[in-house]
């Protein structure tokens, strides 16, 4: 029986370290890909096209969405961000099970196309917690960590929307409950139901 | 914040290993609780009131059914089965996580009443296998086990109502994956209602 991939959606307040947490669950479990974003911004130094994001000019970008080819996508700051299809697809196809972290507007759009999706959403143990992990960034002024909180506060209110939610109190013990989560999904009814009708079948044979 | 229990249902065919599985969960994880039915059958020799058992009475039956002190009940063969409340709630309430081996319409009645209650179903890898199984007992004649493979494709048609299915190939990998099922059904948003409002009411005050 080839098992197909699901597709994975992963939102949580900014500061509850998705990005690590996703990079993590990579690295250490084997069957997971990530999705890349498309955008039209600029590359910021460092980032490398097809890894960060995929840079594109805005008219190949609308082309794109002419065609099809993106799952979801938002404007930002007059900047286009967008999942590219193809890559979904083909993961999946191949029974990886793709990664897509993106916001809740996004996930639900997503969840629209692909039923099966799984949502999950990261938290922080506490809201102050959260404020700490910001600050803790030293990187942000104390203007943008208020706007963050006001931010995740709104974010809270479509929690229910997420099959799952994860604590980010310890990094590792989070990665596996991620693992574990994704691990139970592919024992649903409704993600075997070749391996059940093939032992319907049988099991009819044996009459 | 205190964990409350699950109410976790295991059916799945005669054959399949269900009672082996759950006893051994039960063995190697901590947080389970086994609940025992009620019956108006007579011990067979070995059996003991408590433990396979709570043996009654025909009118102490009766009257557990008319106080509602019964999940569900059936009778079978002139007996009656049933799955005693009270200590399935204690247990609950003390943030064990309650399992329940009984059929399909038991769980579908227990499922009305929790809605919150997990319901697992346990197969095995394929009908050759499960008839393997029963003719290795050594104990069934021809026929009993022709009526159990036809009883199999009966209950193989009520499969879609459970939450998850588990393969039963290798005991050991079985038995964890029913645990991770577990784990992870603790955190959906529906079992974490507390926290999340917790976190609401804290980032609503960071305003």
């Amino acid at each position: 029986m080839k098992r197909k991939g699901i597709l994975i959606i992963v939102s949580g307040f900014s500061g509850a370290g998705k990005g690590t947490l996703v990079k993590k669950l990579i690295e250490e479990y084997d069957g997971y890909a990530l999705s890349i974003s498309a955008t039209t911004r600029q590359p910021r130094p460092g980032e490398e096209d097809g890894r960060e994001y995929f840079f594109l000019q805005k008219e190949q970008f609308e082309r794109k969405i002419a065609e099809n080819g993106l799952i979801e996508y938002a404007c930002y700051c007059d900047n286009y961000y967008g999942t590219p299809r193809e890559y979904v697809e083909q993961q999946l196809d191949d029974g990886k099970d793709v990664i897509l972290e993106i916001e809740i507007q996004g996930a639900l759009k997503v969840k629209k196309q692909y039923v099966d999706a799984l949502l999950l959403f990261v938290m922080p143990p506490s809201a102050e917690e959260l404020r700490r992990r910001l600050v803790g960034r030293g990187t942000e002024t104390e203007e943008v960590i208020d706007k963050r909180m006001r931010r995740a506060a709104q974010e809270a209110q479509g929690i229910e929307e997420y099959d799952y939610i994860v604590v980010n109190d310890d990094l590792a013990e989070c990665v596996r409950q991620l693992h574990e989560i994704v691990t139970a999904a592919h024992n649903t009814p409704d993600r075997n139901k070749e391996f059940i009708e093939n032992i319907r079948t049988e099991l009819e044979g044996e009459k």
